[in-house]
């Protein structure tokens, strides 16, 4: 066999049946390799943005990674931003690059850029296969690199040559690396400051955000008076009627640093210390008081589930201490004007026990959680990285983990156009998503900066960037132009009609939710 | 004033007037600063490959640079498939790339990246401004830098707190490099070689590209009977009827080893030695013989028009010595089914004198050289660097270079999809650009690699990543959803017919051409 049959072989034999590819010519010997693997599910997206943020959406709900496929530097740049955004949710993911043949290089051929140093930024494994002969241990590499903890963007650079040549090679086993446990010092100190009588503020993030770890965490703080959040954005979290009752830390700096003035110790628990998503003239950088303290309970890679347990049984905490859980009650449908309140109210009301909710909203979704604590359980995926255009095609790779699951997605206008390939992907797979436009035709968080900013009212050059009116975009035109069934709603009622037919139907819809 | 401010001052004292822009938080205070200067064109982007590709477009036609204004890593992350090619094209282009405050990146907050990093593979210059008072010097380095022949792209990165800080430093001056001209051994060894009486090819790039210097090269061929030829992929040249006859390297490596498997020689004027796009199992990477030798009349950095002008001086060629230049005879309009070739004979007949072609045809268009020699006279600019994607943006940025000029995008359907936001930038901008979609539904060019894989027939995980099908683009419904007029055509007639409206219309149309 050559080595792109070595890296088909080896991925399947590591549990990667899934391929997002937009591939090119120095790709062609894997593409026909994968051509000969029925086992493996090759998805095409019409942007390597959609590829990479459909593979960051499949990981975050399969918890395990698929590989992706993407032709030289230029290709690997165009993923990049939702690399990134896959890198700060903790996803765990394998980069196949193709490049030119070793012996090419010398050319400078037009296609040329240095591919590794393009992978660096966002990648924490990067690596270029020398031969086909190492083409299955590298491999194998690299899914280790992605699996280890909390989960990891690995890049596989794959020379032309290199899938072309033929190897006898072992097909190689990745490891599983275990998810290290924090020493009993961590659970001491977290025991003692939980005892200190101080006003403490439990900040629980990564696997402790499942519905089993983040009942442990609700439990510790009935039983301590301390105060639990989530951070301000996760790459998942199961929330919802019969789960725990969470907020995350607020967007905006002015309000979270109100909302946290009074904490006087953190303990994180697989979280950062909560910090501004930007700076701001004459404002902290964090979002702590100065003089809070901060604890880790378990740093990001380290087992945050088996601390919370621990912690909770050296706090002898008794069986009588419940966690404080959202009580079954969905909201009621909304009428009269759409707003995004009104949207979150409709989806609280209509969304299905189990469904899938990939949270792009932005400043849209705000107030989302408000109307949605009592909605049926369900997963909540959001945008961690900043990089716009992550939700159209993590709604794509969430619905290709979660066969069966309805995937709900909350998309702000501004955002989906960076990524609306994804939505082709959509038809092309027929992928039970509900698409929700909240078409407000402006950058509306950066003209809420632009006023932070102390630049009064936006003149010409100002609103000519931060507007996406003259013409407005009609997200119903281009859905149907990439297969995707469309419907726009103008006001509650309307909306509502058209969720509850979506989400009775199978496969993919858009509703432009013009607010 | 702030560095924001100076920054402004300085890209306008040095005569950059157009800002193709994506801004974000970060960069809120520059978008403040240019809301402050309406001498300024602020163009947006829905998209940050938009931004750089109408960029290039625009320097390709001005001949000057355009700035961009893009968000933190993943904003330039998203805009470097266009600076890859922009990059290759020889493109002058001022990348403006916002950042975190320099204190805030202690925080290592959501959007951090390693900007310069990411900046560096497809930038010749990159630098951070450390302060306010350095923002304009910097600047003007980075002017500097784009304005050093052949152009360049310079990355400057401007940290929030440099752009909202007070400064008095002084609005800097960028200088304009001179175009170093080639010393007289390179003619003198020009001379010799085309007198030595071996098959020479006389390869002509960059700025020799253009119709003067071409006339040039073209009586020296007419002269010394040197094959004269222009690189596959340029980035601006001057064509059509009164202008030299030229074609181009061939793409395909098969048809271009035997196109040149004579020559004995290569003189380079501002170009390369021709080398495969790709490496292929067995077959060479240069598209020259084994023995032919190679002579550089001038890198792609020096003056390439000069040393043709002292090349024919220099070979004593008399007046008498004519350039072999196209006659008018612009083609008929083609009737009958609608093809690649039919598209192309109906464009050469009806494009305007003046026009400019911006080539992402890829596959399809191939063959538009035969049908358009005899054009009007026209621009013709290509993707250079293979990142597709480059299409549709290029045409804004062409159009904005040249009002009152009519630009015809040749798009393939692929390609197109890459960066199709920018669609709307032609619909807010009022942009006199006719977009030809080769909507063949298939990424041809890579069936064809297929093949030449040995791979044989493609099997079905082969067509999931190859062919656009299962379901169509309807590109007429995807352009009216950005607000730009379109129509589709099955047949020549109905082409031929959308094109005369089109072209006798202004303002933004798309013709989705179903070959």
């Amino acid at each position: 066999m050559n080595g792109a049959d070595s890296l088909a072989d080896t991925l399947l034999h590591n549990g990667i049946d899934v391929c997002f590819a937009n591939p090119g010519t120095s790709e062609m010997h894997f593409v026909a390799a994968l051509d000969r693997k029925p086992e493996m599910r090759c998805i095409l997206g019409l942007f390597e943005g959609v590829v990479t943020g459909a593979a960051d959406g499949y990981a975050r709900m399969a918890d395990k990674p698929a590989a992706t496929l993407l032709h030289l530097g230029p290709g690997l740049a165009n993923g990049l931003a939702n690399l990134h955004n896959a890198r700060r949710a903790g996803t765990p993911l394998v980069n196949i690059v193709g490049d030119h043949a070793t012996y090419h290089k010398q050319y400078d051929a037009p296609l040329q850029s240095d591919i590794e140093e393009l992978a660096r930024p966002m990648s924490h494994w990067v690596h270029t296969s020398a031969n086909a002969g190492a083409v299955s241990r590298d491999a194998a590499a690299a899914i280790e690199a992605a699996r280890t903890a909390p989960g990891q963007v690995a890049t596989l650079i794959l020379p032309a040559d290199a899938a072309w040549s033929e190897t006898n090679a072992d097909i190689a086993t990745a490891r599983r690396p275990e998810v290290p446990v924090v020493a009993d010092a961590a659970i001491a100190a977290a025991v003692a400051a939980l005892r200190n009588g101080r006003r403490t503020l439990l900040l629980v993030g990564g696997m402790a955000l499942r519905a089993g770890p983040l009942e442990t965490a609700s439990r510790i703080a009935q039983a301590t008076g301390a105060r639990l959040l989530a951070p301000q954005a996760n790459g998942r979290m199961e929330r919802g009627a019969g789960r725990v009752a969470l907020e995350r830390v607020i967007y905006r700096i002015d309000s979270a640093l109100a909302d946290l003035q009074d904490v006087e110790q953190v303990i994180l628990v697989s979280a950062k210390a909560p910090v501004g998503f930007f700076a701001y003239p004459g404002k902290p950088g964090s979002m702590l008081p100065g003089d809070c303290a901060v604890l880790t309970l378990s740093e990001l890679g380290e087992d945050g589930p088996d601390a919370l347990a621990r912690l909770a049984e050296a706090l002898s905490i008794g069986r009588d201490v419940r966690a404080l859980l959202n009580a079954p009650g969905a909201p009621s449908t909304p009428t009269g004007a759409l707003t995004p309140a009104a949207i979150a109210q409709a989806v609280g009301a209509l969304m299905p026990e189990g469904a899938i909710v990939v949270d792009e909203s932005v400043t849209s979704g705000f107030g989302f959680f408000t109307h949605t604590h009592q909605a049926a359980p369900h997963d909540f995926l959001q945008l961690t990285g900043g990089a716009i255009g992550m939700g159209l095609p993590a709604t794509a790779g969430a619905a290709i983990a979660c066969p069966g699951r309805k995937v709900i997605g909350l998309q702000a206008d501004g955002s989906g156009m960076y990524t609306l390939q994804a939505l082709w992907t959509h038809a092309r797979e027929k992928l039970d998503i509900v698409t929700i436009i909240y078409a407000n035709r402006s950058y509306a968080i950066l003209r809420d900066e632009l006023k932070n900013v102390g630049a009064g009212e936006p003149g010409e050059n100002a609103r000519a960037m931060l507007d996406l009116d003259r013409p407005n975009l009609d997200w119903v035109r281009l859905a149907q132009g990439m297969g995707v069934e469309a419907g726009r709603a103008t006001d509650a009622d309307g909306f509502v009609t058209l969720l509850k037919a979506a989400l009775r139907g199978q496969g993919p819809f858009l509703i432009e939710a013009v607010i």
